[in-house]
């Protein structure tokens, strides 16, 4: 039965990584995992499927419209999770009893936005969160912070920087200007525009204008016009949060703790518009920009959420996150790094897994040159044999070195039965990185000593 | 307005990971990713929602039935990825012009199946697979049996067994019955349960009389009928199935090359009846058991499947891969290791992730503390300094001393003015590991000798 020829293609805002990109996304994530448990954080794990009530109840009605929901054959309402924070509340909720407060957690997994794909925006994307529930401003934000910033320095990314605000700074100011509490959120969300759409964009917004365009339902319209201000207060809102007195204030403090924990002071950018779009945050909040690739968006971003874990128990423990966003960061400094060969990050990462490739020719050798490959495993070097495709084309030494060079793999094992059968056995031992075929780069290395000289060779060059 | 009290429950059949459970699962990651590392694998990644005309192309009918489907806001038809084999065959035809042949990936991912939950048996679990495509049998097999082998060894797993069989040589079986080739997967997938149900059933199943229970669609139901055999061949197959002579003429070369990998022979055992349910497999089948946790299914399971890529491509590169069911494994170890303290795995991991404990009084000494904290990090040592709750309460040290216990941290430094203000400046160093309150156990210890202290008090007893 031929079978019908299916289009091999992700689905559009999702992405397929090979090798090299996603050993970089592996190393981003395993290095901010290391610096968060050496920050004493613990890893924890949620499912990527949600029951639909607890997905709906805390992100606000712009976020609510991108959760990818459905129905299970057991007719349960069921989504994708939209992000991690909320599933750690509802575990804290459930099984709080068995943790220690202050309770310390990251956790990596992928999430769901039914958006508008672009650059560095994706459909599904893998996010790194750390938090921390249970401990009052500010230390719990300087620790996040100063992980972070350790994170990035062990990666090479030196180049960004820290958008933070306070919600609470920007609800007095709401206050002064005579809009209602009841009202406070739908505005954050409008001015969380502020920093994409432009002011024109959120003035409009603002007064109600542009309201019906975004919003579809006949429901979701009569509560976004709650949300109108007169157009003068929109322009002094506008203007306030462009300069907020108080925020400076609250400042000080802060970065000077953030300061001794390493994090140079012109890193962090108060910025009294920025809100963040999810209506869980009730007071700090921030962004992390990599610089020239501010046009992505935000690499990452979080803030304090005091009342969220009140949606299931009668006593809501204060909570405090950040959110990387591995993808977006991996687009970012793809931007970042493009027009120049150095980027930071992508040095010594483009290669395959493997530092030797041990090239095989006749299967009465396999054993032997087996042997030699478990030998370099023993010693810690990642290496890879020849699984010889059964043609005769398969077994030329060209077709193998071919691949290795292909492969990024630095050196190479060659061996017949002239070398393994000499007292003692040898190998010849290749050099890959210089002109593919150049003569003189191949040296007899008795079996015994070829570890240390491979060592030689790699000398800390070549990731292991 | 006082938000509705939601029940903070998962899912039927999803879970969440706390903290040392959450670490396990996270160390089984991290070793075997290692592990195929050094082997020469690549890790590669691909999304979780796929083409619902992907997903149904390649496993069978009652795989097919368990797949979560529905349809996006686009109106595609989507689905959930079931296993990760699938979506490797997709890259690999859109992709494989930009990869090396043979090509070796890992890829840790969550799959999701509409099964029934039970011990073991979940309806979200984590894989974690090692493919090598365009690779002939069998060094391949050995290769990724072997690196299993090292990453149980590393795990301290050494209770575990390989059933291994080919396919091909029960098709032989079944032709000489004269069950033609078209029903070869439809049997194969009866017999599959053969571990779980017993002859009896498999034998009426094979005999047409369960086939109905089964399936519920007339359009199933005929096409299952076809697959019904007289009682006298299903008696011969089941009979023939668990003693194969071709099978074990097979083995011989392949064991012996286990072997010299470090797979000791009595870790593999042959079994003529195990066919895996997909029907995507076209030679070599095998799968992983935990000695005493065989309940709960195999922990792990591949083969070789030499036609997936076909679906997508003209020329189809052979392909052989393995899965790890890490949430089974889990289950599995938890089994293995109950009634007993010294489950090998769960010896050393049981922990949080800091190892000192820095407790906080007075906001005046914050700042210096947290140079305490930084210290012990800046030297490898994961660190928890106490994050103040805000009320007085939060700042008793035996509430503290309290925590650091109950997260599992094995060392305190506590200290004030009086031991800060002294020149040099010193710490009081707590072993939390003695009975709690003990006397005794607190030593004067300079803030300059901090580290070599704490790295003798945990003498390579405590992760890192």
């Amino acid at each position: 039965m031929a079978p019908e020829r299916l289009k091999p293609r992700p689905l559009k805002g999702f992405q397929d990584f090979l090798p090299p990109e996603a050993r970089l996304r592996e190393r981003i994530v395993e290095t901010f995992c290391e610096v968060f448990r050496l920050f004493g954080f613990a890893p924890m794990d949620t499912p990527a499927l949600e029951p639909e009530e607890i997905l709906l109840s805390d992100y606000g009605v712009d976020a609510n419209k991108q959760i990818y929901r459905f129905t299970d054959l057991e007719k349960n309402r069921v989504g994708l999770r939209f992000d991690l924070t909320v599933s750690l509340a509802r575990v804290i909720a459930a099984s709080g009893h068995l943790l220690p407060f202050p309770f310390k957690r990251y956790q990596v997994g992928k999430v769901w936005r039914f958006d508008k794909p672009k650059r560095g925006r994706f459909r599904e994307f893998l996010q790194l969160d750390a938090d921390i529930v249970g401990a009052q401003p500010y230390e719990p934000e300087v620790e996040l912070l100063a992980a972070v910033h350790q994170a990035f320095a062990r990666l090479g990314i030196t180049g960004y920087y820290i958008r933070i605000n306070d919600r609470k700074y920007l609800a007095d100011v709401l206050q002064e200007l005579g809009i209602e509490d009841s009202r406070a959120k739908d505005t954050f969300r409008v001015l969380d525009k502020l920093e994409h759409q432009g002011e024109e964009k959120v003035f409009k917004e603002l007064t109600g204008q542009l309201l019906l365009q975004d919003f579809d339902s006949a429901l979701e319209y009569e509560r976004m016009q709650e949300v109108k201000v007169p157009p003068d207060t929109a322009r002094e809102l506008l203007r306030r949060t462009q300069d907020s007195g108080r925020l400076r204030g609250y400042l000080s403090g802060f970065l000077q703790r953030l300061t001794e924990e390493g994090v140079p002071p012109e890193k962090v950018r108060a910025d009294a518009s920025l809100t963040r779009g999810l209506d869980y945050y009730t007071g700090f909040v921030c962004e992390l920009m990599l610089e020239g690739a501010e046009s992505v968006g935000s690499v990452g971003g979080g803030g304090r959420y005091d009342d969220l874990i009140g949606r299931y128990a009668p006593t809501s423990p204060t909570g405090v996150g950040l959110s990387i966003g591995v993808d977006r960061l991996l687009a970012a400094l793809k931007l970042a790094g493009s027009g120049s060969d150095s980027s930071p990050v992508a040095v010594g990462i483009q290669r395959s897994s493997a530092a030797v490739f041990v090239a095989v020719f006749d299967d009465c050798e396999v054993s032997q040159l087996a042997a030699v490959a478990r030998r370099l495993r023993n010693a810690g070097i990642p290496t890879e044999l020849w699984l010889k495709p059964g043609n005769r084309e398969g077994r030329s030494l060209s077709r193998q070195l071919k691949y290795a060079d292909r492969a990024g793999i630095p050196l190479a094992v060659i061996a017949g039965s002239d070398e393994l059968g000499k007292s003692p056995p040898t190998v010849q031992l290749k050099d890959l990185r210089t002109e593919f075929g150049e003569a003189g780069k191949q040296i007899e290395v008795p079996i015994e000593g070829l570890v240390e000289k491979v060592k030689d060779l790699l000398s800390g060059a070549t990731e292991s």
